[in-house]
């Protein structure tokens, strides 16, 4: 039960991510979707479906249809939490496996800077912001589980900002072009500890988009098309962390997602030659690590200190900078993701490209923690 | 392009719809999802994905997750203002052609009353309703301009509810069932004129299921399973009613679906046996009439007028009461479509069973106006 080689990225688009006061969520639409256009070298007039993630940016297809003038064909709006992107793209690609359409959208944006939306605070029915707690708080919790399960302190999360940080500084589109030192992030302002200002990704105005066809018609558009070999999307409870059997220190939905997706690529970890995941935190990245399959439990901070996640690495990790440095405007970011392993795929990466990249796997996580969407691209 | 049989509704579950102060969104979407897993005699164990339709009474996948404890399986929000709970069917269906799985759960639902929500009031970002009009105003602008292109007066929209009105008198789960007559729909409280009280459709709570499978499978599940042949969606500007152009007496969405879903069947409007269709207000049925077709431009009253749109008549429109009887929980009503025309397709819609029924047409109509969502489904 799989889509595996079905369907393909012919183009992919991304607008300038960053606080962006001089444009509207429409006008970040429009730099993300004309980019993904000029790509796949196509036509506005030959998209035929549309799908848009947003947690809380705009309502309904029409979020799209004005901007663009998508005017008359379906346009659907899909939310996931945090993972609202990556899986408007998953509902996009089984659109396209169903023979329904052969050439669709799939966008993700998120408007949160001088919009009246303060990222979640405003979230009332969070199923667990609601209840008055942030998504620092929530995070510093699992932090803090993992420091005293595994013996470790808060200057292993500071390799990941580094990382990250330093592979924003290759990435132009990044809401970050700036490199972080160890002692600048644990000594950084606490939002809640142990997670301090540099631990936490920013908040990001941003639209990615790209375009999806059928696998049999990508060679008439270009000759490296990005194949979808698999897509897994698992939701756990709403309230993990009010759970008493929540465990802190990993997220099932993501082992769960990228178990499916694997199985569906017919693939393991190693055949992966690039991860984008979701580093929310940085002790998200090295859950995540850990939810993927990279290192073992309670090795994802190893994986990141000892340079295996670098670029250059075992397994690159975030080479785009991830949400760290590229930046979180919500429902973007899966699609954003999608965008970023393209580009590797097709060796346009720039000075972060991650060497001879034939499989990537981009990673999305929302709820905080009770939605995992997992998918493997391939370039053959 | 098209699923034509590839998939198969075998199972549909609907919750009372009411005024629910006596059941929260949980109870109702357990009580849909169970109706609708006893109907097609499944485990709630094999149900490989589910797609959700709520305008804003919930947040992501965890909406279905908690509350029918369905856990680790993908499960996606669809968004797409009053016509959500179609366009979840609609990805459930495609998402179930694509190959990637063989039975899902597609369910829609809203809590309206006693839950902080007063229908779109409160619904801030709304394109038209944010800018302070209201539903009603907004489609008593589409009944004046029908009044004075067509020379017709307020009683041709009270042979609407009347016929509705009857029709819920037979739907034990609708919200009313009573009749009205034509003398208390014309002289009752002005709502906003030309509409009064009984040209408007309640403010309900309720939920609906139904069980999507391979059609291959189908019938080692019933043997008489319905065959989804067709489900457009369009969706037009946002704002159709702040455009210069808007005509007012017709949604260019859903004619626009319905050709979709008409041309996907291989279909005209003479093999239709039954529709149901969006009458949020009773000038939106007449309007509905003539864009899916079944009579001339300026000749929707007159089909109801005449009869021809009675149980019994021509082509016997809304037996289940409608909107306008059985009420409108935003995100179920477009399941709830597809629960009713079931129903007469298995010949189990008792008192307003339609005679002979092999294919019916639901309707779902959102933003307001600029959504159309069209699903034609047959017992063979």
């Amino acid at each position: 039960m799989n889509i595996r080689d079905k369907v393909a990225v012919i183009g992919a688009g991304c607008s300038k991510f960053g606080e962006n006061y001089d444009m509207s969520a429409e006008d970040m639409i429009v730099s993300a979707a004309f980019d993904a256009y000029t790509d796949a070298k196509i036509d506005p007039s030959q998209i035929q479906a549309a799908w848009v993630g947003t947690l809380s940016s705009a309502n309904a297809g029409n979020a799209l249809a004005d901007p663009l003038k998508l005017f008359n064909i379906p346009i659907t709006r899909v939310e996931n939490y945090c993972a609202s992107g990556m899986d408007a793209f998953r509902n996009a690609c089984m659109a396209v496996a169903s023979g329904m359409y052969d050439i669709v959208l799939a966008l993700g944006f998120e408007k949160l800077r001088d919009s009246g939306q303060r990222g979640l605070g405003t979230f009332g029915n969070h199923p667990v912001v609601g209840y008055g707690t942030t998504a620092p708080s929530l995070f510093a919790m699992a932090a803090n589980r993992y420091f005293s399960t595994y013996g470790i302190d808060k200057r292993a999360l500071a390799k990941v900002a580094m990382k990250n940080h330093h592979n924003g500084t290759m990435s132009p589109k990044a809401h970050f072009q700036m490199e972080v030192t160890e002692e600048q992030v644990v000594n950084a302002p606490l939002i809640c500890s142990p997670l301090g200002l540099f631990d936490c990704c920013p908040t990001t105005d941003g639209a990615a988009a790209v375009i999806i066809c059928k696998a049999e018609l990508a060679k008439s558009f270009r000759p490296d098309p990005v194949l979808v070999k698999g897509v897994g999307l698992a939701v756990t409870s709403g309230e993990p962390y009010l759970k008493p059997g929540f465990a802190y220190t990993g997220f099932p939905a993501t082992a769960q997602a990228a178990q499916s997706a694997y199985e569906q690529a017919g693939m393991t970890v190693k055949d992966i030659d690039l991860v984008e995941c979701h580093d929310c935190f940085t002790i998200t990245e090295i859950l995540n690590i850990e939810d993927l399959g990279l290192a073992k439990r309670g090795e994802g901070w190893r994986y990141v200190e000892e340079g295996r996640a670098a670029i250059g690495g075992e397994i690159p990790v975030n080479p785009s900078g991830g949400l760290k440095s590229f930046g979180h405007p919500i429902g973007a970011t899966g699609v954003r993701m999608i965008y970023e392993v393209s580009q590797h795929l097709w060796n346009k990466a720039g000075a972060r490209q991650v060497k001879d990249a034939e499989v990537g796997l981009a990673h999305n996580l929302g709820g905080p923690g009770s939605v995992g969407c997992v998918t493997i691209l391939g370039n053959s």
